[in-house]
């Protein structure tokens, strides 16, 4: 049936295919972009609701714009579904997201029709400015367009690029796609603008009255290039009690437009793209557009899954007895803990429901913080909570928290201030690829003074060491994995772990285990494989910082032969401090480094990667027996 | 004759005694402070110009406010020498950025009215809208300020936390302190609409006229708290045809005032200190205000080192025939490859003068780009020029790079673009103390893939590694300290230095020094001294990464004693590099660390922290022959 129905888009193998098509043609192929990608994503799962709600728009950009050579710059590849597969990714799209397939982020290794990578949010102005200024420098008449969301704008880094965008010659065309979302709601004072400048009752009635009245007082002219149209927005914000902030950065602002009707879009870029200097153009659309139930649930269907496409059921597989996922042990701890001390909050950067803060909200909604995508204010305003008093828990994602860096250090360790940092999504992520996997945090947070560093071996421990963190004091970083624990029974009664203190989890003599973290887990089932082959001991560290020097101590003085496991990278990590450790102490044992390799690794489920790493269980057995 | 002067200064011991002065003493307060300031700075070089312009507003804040149960987050500490003085450090003030006296910043360790460390721009409003969050959630009375300078307000994070600002219970009072500079003049939007907003000339003739029409015509009614403010700011944006930014983000605007009428600044903070959300004050202030040199060449008089008081004549040592800082020689070098190719940028976050990119942008002003204090968007901006084949020179001082950490990884080192990262100011900085220093950028660069890493032994392999760089692919970072170098002959013919190649600069036969950076020089200085007591080899590695493995497996395979010397953290950099080479190729040497210890290093001169650190020749001679 599918088949039948996608007769337009089955020809359409480039955007110059596309430009062909007969005007009248588009709608359809925009219905048809639209069944493509829920017939694909009910099996495939992925990031259903933002692309749907950027079909029209993609279809108008690649029909107005001479792409590739123009430049489209999708900030969070999410929207960008329906761009590839009218970029000729169409019929290997049904790999989106898997083992050498295509990514689920626009990537320019993939597609010359991808101009920039766009994992991480809010870059798309930055990036597409610097093209812009480029094309402008050289004398090329490239049209460079950055599609960005309204969550992804309240990154510090997309003001940065507002703020410049202006002082240099460009021709940058910023569409601000505004689905009122960023994962979750959409949170702080440009969400609240935004609804305001879109829903003003008086705006259009009362212009053109006020315009004449203000015209004939001398108090506006004609002649100023954009003084109309600046006229319209000073107005608008001055009738909205709001202001308009894109003008305030001397961009010029066109909308808010309905971002579905497609003629409407073409018409208006077509109108704007030869105009000088940088302009932004405001389109209201939305997330899971043309999918009912995603209209109706837009954070349940961000990443639905599998699902029914006829019935709009999404497919769980059975959770009966099942481990939970360690985002809601964090979730249901941090209300345990909540509950019993008053000073304990929680922030979180636009990922309430990502890393399960959201039972925080539902309880204690005035000590719980949804800071919009912003990990460096998270950081920071964590630390101003946790000077007058209150013990923050800041949850970020791995990866994210690179955007935190200086932050953790300048406004964090330095003050030893006590908080509670939680990196989810620590290590390897599988499906999202090389911007998502959290494989770096280790190795840039171990040269960090003052930071109490640790990672749970299961889900028990991940309650511990919350525990431990909000009992203690300075400033804690637990790290954790995207995905399930490894218990049914996660409810344990939490304890201390006491800081800087490993634990021996099986002893032997022949060599020694020693791992961080839930990859700890694949240890214990190759230490099963190897049997009575070798006589393994393993330790699992639980801290990274301050390191179990007794434990080291022991594992120098006992063993010729030391196998460092964790998910991360090898360089910098837990493998270089038992180095930096046996060196510092005159051992010398040979000591083997597994983990992540020097090298970006691509997306693939969790296990393939980990077998790809030589991280899975049998890697780990091979490699205690191989080199023995 | 300073004493007798200061009659009034000598009595403030704390803030508590300012507020028991009669108003009509304060204005002579002022006076006193600033020449304190300015006979203190004369003698012990620091920060003028930002301090004498925040005179006034330091008087007013702690009259106004009840420090330290009040709280003062000051933005970049060098507006905060005046905050010092009068808060029971005036005695101590001349021991100012030494070894064991006053840090020159801010710093909670140092006194209880610093609320929250400040050497890294544009955290002030996130870390105070935390405590003024807490102080709403705690029931207290609390009232916290933020001071922020027009060039701090660029940078994303101030965005980030402005944004916020509104969205919980608060009763945060921000000072925008414009005095139109960050160092070097302020840049992009922002500045611009501070210029506009405070010259409107029809603005104060007109806005009565036309709110009684409006008010006439029903458009706008006086029962909405806060109706007429925004209404004056919303005509005041209609009239200059610009729009009121902190408006938009639902914060309540008041200004601009002059930040030098003391009167004025004590009479409206009283009037708006008990109103209940966000709010902000503009107030226009004059940076080295009081001082004729200083007031008319701003940045020349940021930071003067010595002068003479009396008749403003900077004191400098003869350069004659002395090594020139390597900033210079990086900025004429890129000046000198501008020449060669037109491909060749600059980018740099407000520091065109602190880096030298200043000649770039005299000799070539379009290729240049100051892009105000915005580290992630430099970064990022850069990437978009090298993708559209310029090859952009992004220089970012090492310890502010920690802002720009992910976009390094995830927009430049992943799609390996071919640019050229240069870190002025990495490794120790003397005396701007533990938020300066440079010290993590080899243990947090090392693990990203597809970076080069390198560092200069002296002048002319700087100019080197630029011009291998510049010629090389992918993403090059380039590491220098401050200060001076080691040539007075700096302007060789540059040559390419093969891309990870090391050199031997000694042979030896009892002890191999691997050595990164011109930190080298003190190793050549130590072998020295060791004199014929040792034989000792000398490897200058150059390049971090790729390292040189042809040159380690000699080291490995001819020498059991290694010593590793760098100018950043052991824990991670190049001596754990080393171990990891040795470690996965199985040689076993003793390896013996040299390098900044797992601590935040104050302030104090260079040689004193290398000395602290065990980094200077005595010392690394020391370690050479104690452990042999």
């Amino acid at each position: 049936m599918a088949e039948q129905q996608d007769t337009i888009l089955q020809t359409i193998n480039s955007p110059h295919d596309l430009r062909l098509l007969p005007a009248g043609q588009l709608p359809q192929l925009c219905a048809e972009l639209r069944r493509f990608i829920i017939d694909i994503l009910s099996e495939n799962p992925g990031h259903l609701g933002a692309s749907l709600g950027t079909v029209e728009l993609t279809v108008a950009l690649h029909k107005v714009f001479n792409t590739p050579y123009d430049r489209i710059v999708w900030d969070v590849g999410h929207q960008a579904y329906g761009h590839k597969i009218l970029t000729g990714r169409r019929d290997v799209f049904h790999t989106l997201r898997k083992l050498g397939g295509i990514g689920g982020f626009p990537n320019p290794e993939e597609s010359e029709y991808d101009s920039f990578i766009a994992g991480h949010a809010s870059n798309s102005i930055s990036a597409a400015l610097g093209m812009s200024v480029a094309s402008s420098l050289k004398g090329k008449d490239r049209q460079v367009i950055a599609v960005i969301g309204d969550g992804a704008m309240t990154g510090g880094l997309a003001f940065e690029g507002l703020n410049n965008a202006a002082t240099n010659p460009n021709n940058l065309l910023i569409i601000l796609n505004d689905n009122n979302m960023a994962i979750d709601d959409n949170v702080g004072a440009l969400s609240q603008y935004l609804v305001n400048i879109t829903t003003s009752q008086t705006y259009n009635k009362m212009r053109y009255n006020v315009y004449r009245w203000l015209k004939k007082m001398k108090l506006i002219t004609d002649d100023r290039r954009g003084n109309i149209l600046r006229f319209n927005n000073s107005l608008k914000a001055l009738l909205t009690q709001q202001h308009n902030l894109f003008e305030g950065f001397s961009i010029r602002y066109f909308g808010p437009v309905d971002g579905h009707d497609l003629n409407l879009l073409i018409r208006i870029m077509n109108d704007i793209k030869h105009m000088q200097g940088p302009k932004l153009l405001h389109i209201k659309t939305q997330k899971g557009k043309g999918f009912k139930p995603a209209e109706i649930s837009a954070t349940e269907w961000h990443a639905p899954g599998k699902f029914n496409k006829m019935t709009g059921e999404r497919i769980h597989s059975s959770d009966l007895n099942q481990p939970q996922l360690y985002q809601d042990i964090f979730g249901h701890t941090l209300v345990e803990l909540a509950k019993e001390d008053e000073r304990i909050t929680g922030v979180t950067p636009a990922m309430p429901t990502g890393c399960s803060m959201i039972y925080l909200m539902k309880e204690f909604p005035k000590r719980a913080f949804d800071v919009g995508i912003a990990e460096g204010h998270a950081v920071t305003f964590s630390a101003g909570l946790a000077k007058d008093g209150l013990i923050p828990f800041c949850n970020i994602y791995s990866s994210f928290m690179q955007r935190g860096y200086d932050n953790i250090i300048h406004d964090v360790a330095l003050q030893k201030l006590h908080m509670v940092i939680c990196l989810d999504r620590a290590g390897l992520v599988g499906e999202d690829g090389a911007t998502h996997h959290g494989v770096f945090d280790m190795a840039y947070l171990r040269p960090v003074p003052n930071l109490t560093i640790a990672s749970p071996l299961n889900e028990w421990d991940l309650r511990n060491l919350m525990y431990t963190g909000y009992k203690g004091d300075g400033t804690w970083v637990i790290r954790y994995p995207k995905g399930k624990g490894e218990k049914t029974d996660w409810c344990n009664q939490m304890e201390i772990l006491p800081t800087g203190k490993g634990r021996k989890l099986r002893d032997g003599n022949d060599v020694a285990i020693l791992s961080i973290g839930p990859i700890g887990n694949e240890v214990i089932k190759a230490i099963d494989r190897v049997g009575d082959k070798l006589s393994v001991a393993h330790y699992d560290m639980i801290y990274l910082k301050p390191i179990d020097e007794e434990l080291l101590h022991e594992a120098g003085k006992r063993f010729d032969r030391i196998i460092t496991v964790e998910n991360g990278v090898i360089k910098g990590g837990l493998g270089s401090a038992v180095l930096e450790f046996m060196a510092d102490n005159g051992y010398t044992p040979r000591v083997k480094r597994i983990g992540i390799p020097d090298a970006f690794i691509k997306q693939g489920s969790v296990p393939e990667l980990f077998k790809l790493c030589g991280m899975d269980a049998e890697s780990i057995a091979r490699t205690i027996l191989e080199e023995n």
